[in-house]
């Protein structure tokens, strides 16, 4: 496929801003409920995580921002601004705050869903401490993932827990909109993981129902698509175009799997899946008559878990992978394509899908990313670097130095 | 689990309110598409149809409407009231309004959603002819299962669809408040089949997205429960709750599966499961403080391809296991239950589910079923007496004497 | 990725190997449970059929045999010879013989498995009989789809039913070794549909036990892996990589699908995962050491069900679309792969993958088919040449001509 | 169902037989991913979880051994024996023996098919040392389950893999024949998880094919089903029926789904599934005329992580759930069974299954149990007893002064 060059300066604007989010830890160890395996080169400090996320944004010129754990990033009764400064100092900016709420043993049965009072009011606590903390650091979003549910049929009110959720939503939304106006907040959805029965916040409906029924169509409340977070089969792109045409799609947690929520990088195992969302959020843009190029305000943020790849490696090639299938997806010629969808012309449509998803974007992007003073295959060049090599060494002689031993026991 | 006589008051007058609809189409001759095997019994005629139902309901009581295809159990252009004399000669009322726009060949690329403007105004104009037949009929519901959908990426606009759709149910809905006021408008959802991409009405999300565009809180439009349309592992009284919760269920399409739409008898593969929907349902109305014995207004009705048990054996065998499994939901100790779930007691909370759900209510039902003049199991009465063996010889002559033939070839 | 000339040659030569079976069926009317839409250009005849297949052999030069179901393909009790002359006046051979023994009413309940000994008997003799044609016309396979099973817990003992087909499998081969000693027997599987409770043959571990217990290690009974049949998830490439290191692989039907067995064209829904099935074979060879361009032993068959695509247009896209990610597979570069997999660089060995994957081999293919006297863009050439709108024109004459009646219900 | 005194003697007889070994890493505190939630009364010591154990085989007489962990329950270079006698300590012995061969860091890749030639050396140690534990504790089984496998495509060659896990086993056995003739090897399998690409023995056939290569039909080596390790939909039970068939059944795992390898207690969500797992082991008895009372060998063993219920209470209340089952299925009129299969009469046959399922077996199994001189209800003594309570408060105390400290971090 041969662009023209205004075609061309389209795609690259598009790129342009195409900013993706990476998560803080996402460079730290991590593992299975079986066990993590240790790498040396694994970030450890808070200092460390900027210092890769800084580095992959060099790389690649396209994550500018970081999520943050607020129990694993910042200091409890510190100033958040030391969290900020690390950041700046490595070249990037602090993004999206989420909440941690899963974490403490008092969270066994729930946070905002919890039976025990206690446990909610801390929840909320906390949350609304990370509102504090993200207008402090100038983030503009605060992310809410539950681990809320149960293990058992029977186990706990579904009733009761969705009052208490809805009471706790609209709280956090109330104080976000007097503290934090800028601020959005996003609900995100999974089905199972770590509650086998029953989640409370198990599809897009649920969170889209939550967002409603705390922020209305204020905008102030949009859901969170995990791309990980489905039953098997499900279309993903359908509901990220129903969210899209319902003003309602704040965001996505990037990653791909085969199975579960097997948080492994991003269309290592569908590539053409993410191409297909991607493809929805283009031909919304078309269809609206958004300028070519432009297209709607969503949050691109990486979630995964490199439990095997290196991490450096892993993050460098899923911004890679997303710049890739993002360029595909700019491609489609969304006039011959919707010609033929107007004629019911099957193998017409499909194929214009196929087209722009077959080119190899290779070069193309190689151009874009020499105009803006980047290598041209920022993954060899992670690796020609040596730099994992290096800071596996510092690093594995700094956790010495601080006296920290490794433990991966699950049993 | 001995009941005192006062529990048991209560579950007769739950029992007696607990009404199965059956479907017309049930009674028929279906398949796969492997071909079809044909029952000597099977009905072909609306009389027959009709007949079968008023059948099952004096064997079980529990069954006083059929729910009918308009374009299987009408003649276009005459009387609708014959249907309804047929029904009222065999002892049962005519229940939900089925339009029919996934059979004819203008509906390859859909109804509603059709790229086809003459395809998209004949789904709407059929429609409209069946809310002033359910209103002629006596009817008070109509139930909108689309087959809309794609089979491959990009056939057609996700968000033109939509569009559409909107459209259908809203004007559907006006016509229906002002010549059917009385009936309310089910729109049903399933993930796949027949389109095997994406089908537009996916999940309950988006089908309670379109109850709110078109209706709003009014309740004209609910969200009508198919047990057989939902991903693997779906939570689906989780699904139940929740819509209870937004005023948004309507009813179920009753079968059980264990692979896809497998359209199975109820509680066939997993009658634990159908339990726990009957559950979320007593304890809806048990949180709400409704009295005892009286639950929210919910339409159930069967939906099932028998194609290898006999049809009246299977109609007659999924009714005793609904009211069974129903009966059971009831006889939960709901103050225990409340018990344990408020002090974090799993064990305890399930142990309260878990007695009534092993509880043997044969003869519980056996009672309730002789105080109301009906066979103590109606199962073994349909088989002792004989009567699906004469009908067989009966509807294979006048099948011949009309001068069917029967053809079941899929290719 | 640039190809030495040396490799361009390795892989036409290996393109020059990989022929596609064609089904006759599909280019036949298809649908779902919910009914069929028609198309004026469907193969309604043998001739028909084996016109359009011939059509596709020589739009793309790799389809030179078709495989034929006996029951729609051969007139009883006259010469099979016929269809073979056919065949031959379209410029293509008789693939796999496809015995019917699921479509009759007797075979309600199974076939081989049936609990009634009368149908038992007349699907070994239909088998047998399916030998003797398929020895008379060329064949060189069997291929044995069953759709025995059940739909309910209890209703056969799957023992019985075990021992019934082993007898009817020796019987089979013993028979083959025989009349037909050159063929094979395909022993395919499928978890459900149309049975919903138990399939007898319903994973790759039950069809190889069956081709041991039948053919021990003779060969003379394969495995057949149909790519639609499958439970979610489950991952085909290491199936097939286990059945080639056993000697049971005998072949495929290629489709793809998205929920169930769909029945897609084939890489329309996941192409990369069709990808790593041709990457497990090229790999297979490389490991044993074969020689350049050359694999081992696999029928490549198609068996899809065009419901809505064109059946000539969707029958050619499959083509190409796995001749597409055939040739992808054989630009792997082994060695460097082996490298990094002996060293554990896993996004060093994922890489030597996605090199191969998201190279475009339009401009390669393009080559191999000039230097074939073929159109360098085979679907493009049959949307041009308007054969499709003529057909249909012909043949709705033409089933005028014949009397036939074309219907869709279901119900 | 009026059970006559011969029928109720063959079920005590049944009971009596049937034993549920308990795994010892089933009393210590587990969790997901996401973290641990700590119990007090949790058993941290190799003393503590065989007290625990033995505490469940008082309560239920059904426990009579307990599965062990090389790599937790032994002390390396120290006499096996202490265990064993901590096991008779507490009136239990020493069952399946487990190797651990995926917690140390070496075996991120693999253990015997790693591409790390001391990874599969040391795995290979560590199991023949087992299998020297095994001989010298009185055991009879050793247990492998491997987390082998990859997570993404091209991670490693999955040819090379197969045959080092062949070389493995084959040792492995050679070994065990020499030196522990008695016992069986089981060969357990899984679709994925902690591997999410590929799983080396990712289902039963793949299983079956290793214990055929390395152990023939001489059945040292036989198949392990954990309940829990199949893809959605998966017939469980005809794997198990088909496995015993084939002469290759070793035993389960026991533990309950609803999603993926959930790990919730037996029966929790679809008890009618267990119960048709044990209807197939009562019936191939039943078919191969097996004396009344009498079934085949099998290895009954529990596998769960029981992170939110108390351990002691999940226990106990999933040994009490499979006798209910295992009872029902005890129930079941097999001769009325095989007259409805016989004759095609599905209605009938399914009757016959269910009556068994919805007999309320509580007062059978209360019999039973003061036949034996235990508590009739188990559940509710070790709730009324008051012992969790006080191993909390003990435990608690203990770990304080062994100067532990719990830590359940993820991050």
């Amino acid at each position: 496929m041969k662009l023209s060059s205004r075609a061309e300066s389209h795609l690259f604007k598009a790129l342009d801003n195409f900013a993706i989010e990476l998560p803080s830890w996402g460079f730290a160890d991590t593992g299975t409920r079986f066990g993590k395996f240790f790498q040396p080169a694994a970030a450890s400090t808070v200092e460390e995580k900027f210092h890769d996320a800084g580095l992959v944004h060099k790389l690649t010129g396209a994550c500018p921002t970081v999520a943050v754990h607020v129990l694993w990033d910042f200091t409890p009764g510190s100033d958040p601004n030391v969290t900020r400064r690390i950041a700046k100092k490595h070249g990037v900016r602090i993004g999206s705050i989420n909440p941690n709420v899963f974490q403490d043993q008092q969270y066994k049965l729930g946070s905002f869903c919890s039976p025990d009072a206690k446990a909610r009011a801390d929840a909320l606590e906390h949350t609304l401490d990370c509102i504090d903390i993200g207008k402090a650091v100038g983030s503009d979003s605060l992310s809410m993932w539950l681990a809320d549910g149960t293990n058992y049929p029977g186990q706990d009110s579904i009733y009761r827990r969705k009052r208490e959720l809805e009471k706790a939503f609209k709280k956090i939304v109330e104080v976000m909109k007097k503290k934090w106006p800028r601020a959005t907040m996003f609900i995100e959805y999974k089905p199972f993981e770590p509650a086998f029965y029953h989640t409370d916040i198990a599809d897009w409906g649920m969170a889209a129902a939550f967002c409603m029924s705390c922020a209305g169509t204020s905008g102030k409340a949009k859901v969170l698509v995990d791309t990980g977070h489905h039953l098997p089969g499900c279309n993903i792109e359908h509901i990220v175009a129903f969210l899209l045409s319902e003003n309602l799609l704040g965001g996505f947690h990037f990653n791909d799997r085969k199975y579960a929520d097997d948080d492994l990088t991003l269309g290592s195992i569908d590539p053409y899946a993410v191409f297909r969302i991607f493809d929805q959020i283009v031909q919304y843009a078309f269809e609206r008559g958004m300028p070519e190029g432009k297209l709607p305000g969503v949050a691109y943020m990486v979630d995964q878990s490199h439990n095997l790849k290196p991490k450096l490696e892993a993050m460098v090639q899923t911004v890679d992978q997303a710049q890739r299938l993002f360029a595909k997806a700019n491609l489609v010629d969304r006039k011959a394509l919707a010609k033929a969808q107007g004629t019911g012309d099957i193998v017409g449509a499909e194929t214009a899908l196929r087209n722009a998803y077959e080119t190899d974007v290779t070069p193309l992007l190689a151009r874009w990313r020499r105009s803006h003073d980047l290598p041209a295959d920022p993954l060899a060049a992670l690796r020609k670097s040596g730099v994992i090599d290096k800071l596996g060494k510092e690093r594995a002689k700094a956790r010495k130095e601080r006296g920290e031993t490794q433990s991966a026991s699950y049993a």
